[in-house]
């Protein structure tokens, strides 16, 4: 392993040894103690005792971010050891210690999302005030549709839709409806059915065979989901029209407003403009002011997808990238990406109150009787889902945790690392290269070995081009090595690059990202030998 | 109280008494030996302290199963302990002993639906080991949507589908596809996308203005879910078209005929039947094999929603109720419902191996990428979501820690619970009045005052009739007293009756239902007296 692995934690083991031998210790006695009265305790508290080891910062930073296996070797692995994945025919039920065995494997199989060097997607590394309030809410077994099964958990997602709300400006802070949904994709979703409803009021009854065609409008660095929304919706993937974007990434409204005319002139009915704030790939925020008086001139609903960008909003420093925002229609964010939260917790809000309800209410009889206690507080009829997970306690507890200068020096150490990351490359002598200038916490580059060096100008690179398998050899050989774990792909006709992004910065220090620059060169070396 | 409160717990808390105080001990040096060397580890095992104590199944017992308060009084409770529900401008960060009381004010002022009297619903009282599976998942901070970042998981996710879909039957168990998704509702979600699109491909790239108006077809006692899942696809409530059931709420074949040929004869396409597998309210099961006969002879799809009576098939004593669902296209189970798992944690299959791909796939170039290690195991592209929870260790687990005889033990005990209660109430001498001949495991009655004895035949009740006030007179009687949470509802034109179901009967004796039963006419009577 070049560099020698991971660093060292920054508590050596060795100080705080005879701290985690007195815990063990005691854990294990506890352990010991509640077997020998009921079953099921000695599971709770063994896995408890493994869980708090896990989540430990240090021990998270100690580990590698991944043992890679096949999908062969992970079934030998947990068979080899009693608690085989395959669930056969017959099965007889497992032992404690099997279960908990399980559970060692699976925490060590698993890949760190917690680990400094993790930075495959948009999210890890979450809080763990965050991640203990999910425990809570698994615990309770806590289902949120009505406010009789729900109490505290509704309240709380009143109080943390208020607070996203109030962050996203004043006009969602004085009026919004707002919902914890299951992922960014599905807040896209809600953004355009809400839009569909107040474009098309007779879908709701007759159907969309019935309408004009409808067409959404997006940017072409929009995510993927607005297409899956747009399939879901029935408004159909020729109906999603992709607007051109500027060479950052950002949609250019000029073409916007020409999208719009042609569509009208086709005959067909625009009715939705998809924004981004913080693009997948290169991190681009879509101009949102001017986008916002394009789609009231037009009449036109403005979504704003801010599933990754929409963290800035949390500082001060960094919020004028969403400018505008507070004139759209409806926002959605994931606080499992830059706020980490733990999965999975992401916001839909809307500025109109009541456009939930319209759109989904069915008040079906046997769970939103109007004559039980409170029923006035349900919340489960605005959603398409019935039960629902307590997502809201995770993003209540960050923002308890935090407060909200610790929300905002979180999202600014995020922005701190990237810039340190992207002023190492710009200084390295050409072997990083950036592919694009960095945008939100995102960096696109090339890794570009000695041979070669120096790369041409972007416009002449194509996947033709022996740089298209560097990223992918590095990725892989980090992966076996357990290194770090940082995406790549090839998009806009350019070959292979990285896209490193810094989502939550909670235990990410300068040293890593040093590491990890150091093995991608050796790792990169390494390929052109071959 | 009458009755002197909830029983007490099986193993006395006097009996444990050493063993707890041990624990609790060893848990408080722990915490405190800890908190020295690191911030945020205090707080995980304070946390976990209290978790432990929470799920232990006496604790359940013992504590009241709401501590009813109004959204002012808990607002109050919160802030009182110096961690206000409301999330103010400015809030500062809080200590770690204010996030461990707010935690011990969610805990306390949750509803327990892990508690032998939580019926109000169709789930309660999960299995530990899957809860624990929950704690480990969440614990991971995993996002399954590739093999990459979720080995394990996606390993987990194949074997728990594969063992749901031979517990469907040999077709599914030799061949499917499918997914865990965030609720039953999107289950059916699914089914009806997928039915949709082997119907009318084409929508997914011209929409569904290009297109005849598609008719869906379930029951008049099916889910409001496939009511919100018309409207979300396009299709309209008017073609969501309600078939007619039989006196026990089964959906009668010939009356789906009937609607069939009405639909056509109308210019409208058939397209999918919702059959459904335990309804929501009675428990009924519609007639598969004979709605399979119409659907295979029509070419319509058929989507059985099993979200609450598919944990039946784990029992061979009762899987004859969902006799023919071999046969369907495509199925939805709760396993957060009758087989006990945590929330969420449902299971959607499709009979036919590629067809989520097919009606979803974007192959976004970012998550996608064919060029990194195992990228033929992603799962992702078959949803519509993107990032998603690992909710299948829930399922895992359970399977694991119960084994099949165990998980048939399970269901058979809770209708087993189901049948005693049936029979208290039907020799009750008119006190309790089943409404219908109890189906599943749910009971649906009125307890009758003893001055409105004899309750007339239902045919002559309606909501003007003065038993329908005492359902959520004792209801709420019953919430006020923290003694028992137990659904009501009107429908089919009836007064307000209980539904008493059974999901998952870990931890409920017949003693618990004898206490129920009690606290019912006394708080019946009491309201007769106002």
């Amino acid at each position: 392993m070049p560099g020698g692995g991971p660093p060292a934690a920054r508590h050596p083991v060795a100080e705080q040894l005879p701290l985690v031998l007195a815990t063990a210790a005691c854990t294990a006695l506890a352990i010991r103690l509640l077997d020998r009265v009921r079953q099921g305790g000695g599971l709770v508290r063994g896995v408890l005792a493994l869980l708090c080891e896990h989540v430990r910062p240090g021990a998270q930073a100690a580990a590698p971010v991944v043992e890679l296996a096949s999908p062969g070797e992970l079934e030998a692995a947990f068979a080899q050891r009693g608690c085989g994945l395959a669930l056969a025919e017959g099965a007889t039920p497992a032992s404690e210690g099997q279960l908990l065995e399980a559970v060692r494997l699976i925490l060590r199989y698993s890949v760190r999302a917690n680990s400094p060097y993790f930075f495959n997607q948009l999210y890890g590394r979450c809080e763990l005030a965050s991640l203990v309030g999910d425990w809570v809410s698994s615990a309770v077994n806590g289902n949120v549709h009505t406010y009789e099964v729900a109490p505290v958990f509704t309240l709380m997602e009143k109080h943390a839709l208020a607070r996203v709300a109030r962050a996203i400006g004043p006009a969602f802070g004085a009026s919004h409806d707002g919902l914890f949904v299951p992922g960014g994709s599905l807040g896209n979703v809600y953004g355009m059915l809400l839009a569909r409803h107040r474009a098309a009021p007779g879908i709701l009854l007759e159907g969309a065979s019935s309408e004009p065609p409808l067409v959404a409008l997006v940017s072409d660095e929009a995510h993927y989901s607005y297409l899956k929304t747009a399939r879901l919706l029935g408004i159909g993937s020729a109906h999603l029209v992709s607007v051109e974007t500027d060479a950052a990434g950002a949609m250019l409204p000029e073409a916007l407003e020409r999208s719009i005319v042609e569509a009208v002139r086709a005959g067909k009915k625009p009715f939705f403009v998809g924004a981004t704030a913080g693009t997948t790939v290169l991190g681009a925020f879509d101009p949102l002011p001017a986008l916002a008086a394009v789609c009231a001139e037009r009449g036109l609903w403005l979504h704003v997808d801010g599933a990754w960008g929409g963290g800035a909003l949390f500082s001060q420093a960094h919020r004028h990238l969403l400018d505008g925002c507070d004139l759209a229609d409806s926002f959605s964010m994931s606080a499992h990406k830059m706020l980490g939260a733990a999965l999975q917790c992401a916001v839909f809000l809307c500025r109109h109150p009541g456009a939930l309800r319209a759109a989904n209410a069915t008040s079906a009889a046997y769970l939103f009787q109007p004559d039980k206690l409170h029923a006035d507080l349900d919340v489960g009829d605005k959603t398409i889902q019935c039960g629902r997970k307590a997502d809201m306690v995770k993003l209540w507890m960050l923002f308890k945790s935090l407060g909200d200068a610790g929300c905002a020096a979180r999202i600014e150490r995020c922005f701190a690392l990237s810039d340190y990351a992207a002023s190492r490359m710009r200084s390295s002598g050409g072997a990083f290269v950036l592919a694009f200038e960095p945008s939100c916490t995102n960096l696109c580059f090339w890794y570009v070995p000695e041979a070669m060096r120096p790369l041409p100008p972007k416009e002449r690179l194509d996947k033709d081009h022996p740089i298209h398998q560097v990223a992918p050899a590095i990725k892989a050989a980090m992966q076996r090595g357990g290194h770090a774990m940082i995406g790549f792909q090839a998009v806009r006709g350019l070959p292979n690059f990285f896209r490193w992004v810094f989502p939550s910065c909670v235990g990410v220090e300068e040293c890593h990202i040093d590491e990890i620059l150091r093995w991608m060169s050796v790792f990169g070396e390494q390929h052109c030998l071959r």
